[in-house]
């Protein structure tokens, strides 16, 4: 059948990281994804060091593979007017500028409806477009430290550290992503588009789920566990002779099969460990008893004995994580043709769905690249007029 | 227009916590949910220690709002032919078992496709359902570890620790989320289903991005940063006289704002602080500079001098997350009704659309709660059957 979003257009307004990273999920679905960036520069991200490939930031590359860019000078009229033409036969808009930019641009949702009733607008920022602290600026890690999270992600006893991926950009990212899904579907039956008001730190409150929970109830606030777990018993790192290990027993017949694999079957029918609650309560003693079992043998011994039988795992650095045979073997990891027999791994996509027959990669787009292209093809330019419009920096 | 998913009709097999997450975001934009459990002990994450409200876990309440409870032994020819029954009519199935079980029970998509040509089947599972890994064991822990981000989440030089919340799982249920709701888009073009396969491994290696194209392109391997950035600075956290507090100044006006609002203008012009590029090559130079200024006045004073003019934040605990102005202004903490005066709060949905006029928020709910009603309103079944039903243990 295709890519799912075949047909949808998308005029991406955003740059960095949030944006970037929702319509690179519905770009690896199919979606027409046009960046449009500031002439001169574009998207911040095209600079960030210290990697470049072909001129561009590894960092860019990385977030904005199956999409154009056009540029557009949108504090001009005349920016605005092509903005406008574009927005016409649009299906979704994004950015994530602080509120109220797209007001003074002429490009918000009041507007654009007005030109395209089917239109969908979304954006992302640090705290939403309502509420008091909606026009303070905000970025990835004060979300992950203000949102909660941070405050229980570091070793035990230790200091707080932040989710080593930027997680309060790319939880906002995956939300927007599932709204504008959302209001797409909604729209096949309706006829009308919506405006979707993704706030970075929301989706971090949303991600808190049991953590708030224990909260609300137990009065419980959650501190770093370092590998470990509030709730759930043998489940966290081992010293082996060699490399750390990590197990997850949560289940009873897995921690029976942990306590027969290892030789101490009568640990899983032994009352202070044979159920979730009871490890709950005896827990430092079931580690100081694991701890010396799995220091007997070497991290490759261990995943060879246990691998097929519970949850356990090596702690991969990224190089061995994009090496791992069942990473490769998902189509995870993946070649990008650059031309020229230039080739690029990149990072492939994780939503795999029976009627896409082909994935498709594009490489990410030069600045402007696409800007002639769009003007000319879809809305009907002349060359003369795009020079004009190249000469007054309005492209 | 109504909740989006509105008439949506989703059979969640899933258990514990990536499909439980990845149907509560479906469920909170409106589609009706029927958690579909064993007969007896239902969802295990209903006994998770150690909060309960009502008799359910905390855990369980937290990831189980807006759905329905039916209980169905699928083992038996009864409990199959019950399931068939609800997936003629039923837009999603959901599931996170193990690759296989879905087919050794009969309800696997080739099966149900059969009964429903238009019904969308998506599974979550650690390794996803092809490759040499799909038959091993994998929970949240193990797909953090193996998936490289625990690799560099930590204090810097010190040892990897995992992301506070679970994001090996709520990124799983994220990306599915956004593949069912791709699905049910396509489906309104093509009237057929389709099946997903997400695997959290590929979710957490998506999740890389940059981190991953430093490796492809530059050979870096990313390591524990505590707070800080590998690209961007200053980015970090700062001692004050009394609380911690984060900074973002990623670009070159939020750094000159900060650099006029701590009263060293000359910092942002200085050959070496002047651009990211510069910044990111000396900046150790540049944290000695902050971390002086930094430790002269609380963070209480930083917070009302900084707050408007920069990205800075407390690195709050989960009580003042969840007591923070702009969270409560967002809706983002709900008092869900228990009854009999009893209320709960709850955090609420991240994802704002401005065709959404009043969001809902129904309890978890009580294993087998609307089994009888399901199997009476929805298929027919007459008293005595469902008696009998009861007897066997097939509900």
């Amino acid at each position: 059948m295709g890519l799912p979003l075949s047909g949808i257009r998308i005029l991406d307004l955003s740059a960095i990281l949030s944006g970037p990273y929702c319509t690179l999920i519905l770009g690896d679905l199919g979606a027409e994804v046009i960046k449009v960036e500031r002439p001169g520069t574009g998207d911040g991200a095209r600079a960030l060091p210290p990697h470049y490939f072909e001129g561009e930031s590894a960092y860019f590359i990385s977030i904005n593979r199956n999409k154009k860019s056009m540029t557009l000078n949108l504090q001009s009229a005349q920016g605005k007017k092509i903005f406008h033409q574009l927005a016409k036969e649009t299906d979704v808009v994004v950015n994530n500028y602080r509120p109220g930019v797209v007001e003074r641009l002429g490009i918000d949702y009041d507007t654009l409806k007005k030109i395209n009733p089917r239109i969908i607008c979304c954006s992302l920022t640090g705290y939403g477009e309502t509420g008091p602290f909606k026009d303070r600026p905000a970025f990835d890690l004060i979300i992950q430290a203000r949102g909660g999270i941070m405050s229980y992600t570091g070793e035990a006893g230790g200091k707080p550290v932040k989710m080593g991926t930027p997680m309060g950009d790319f939880a906002g990212g995956l939300f927007a992503a599932n709204g504008i899904l959302a209001a797409l579907y909604q729209r096949e039956r309706t006829g009308r588009g919506q405006k979707i008001d993704i706030s970075l730190l929301d989706c971090q409150i949303s991600l808190l789920t049991y953590r708030g929970q224990y909260y609300f109830i137990g009065g419980e606030v959650a501190k770093p566990l370092g590998v470990g777990h509030a709730s759930i018993h043998p489940l966290r790192d081992f010293k082996t002779k060699t490399f750390d290990v990590v197990i997850d027993c949560n289940m009873q017949n897995i921690f029976a099969e942990l306590c027969n694999a290892i030789g101490m079957p009568e640990l899983a029918t032994n009352p202070k460990f044979n159920s979730r609650e009871n490890r709950f309560y005896n827990k430092d003693e079931l580690y100081e008893i694991l701890e010396k079992v799995f220091a007997t043998k070497t991290g490759e011994e261990w995943l060879e004995i246990l691998e097929k039988r519970i949850p356990i795992g090596p702690i991969n650095a990224i190089d061995k994580a994009l090496q791992d045979p069942q990473v490769l073997s998902r189509n995870m990891v993946v070649e990008v043709d650059y031309g020229d027999g230039k080739k690029l791994k990149m990072i492939g996509n994780p939503i795999k769905m029976s009627e896409i027959d082909q994935e498709v990669f594009e490489p990410a787009p030069l600045l402007s690249a696409d800007t002639e292209e769009i003007l000319a093809k879809r809305l009907g330019y002349s060359p003369e007029e795009i020079a004009e419009l190249k000469r007054q920096d309005i492209i």
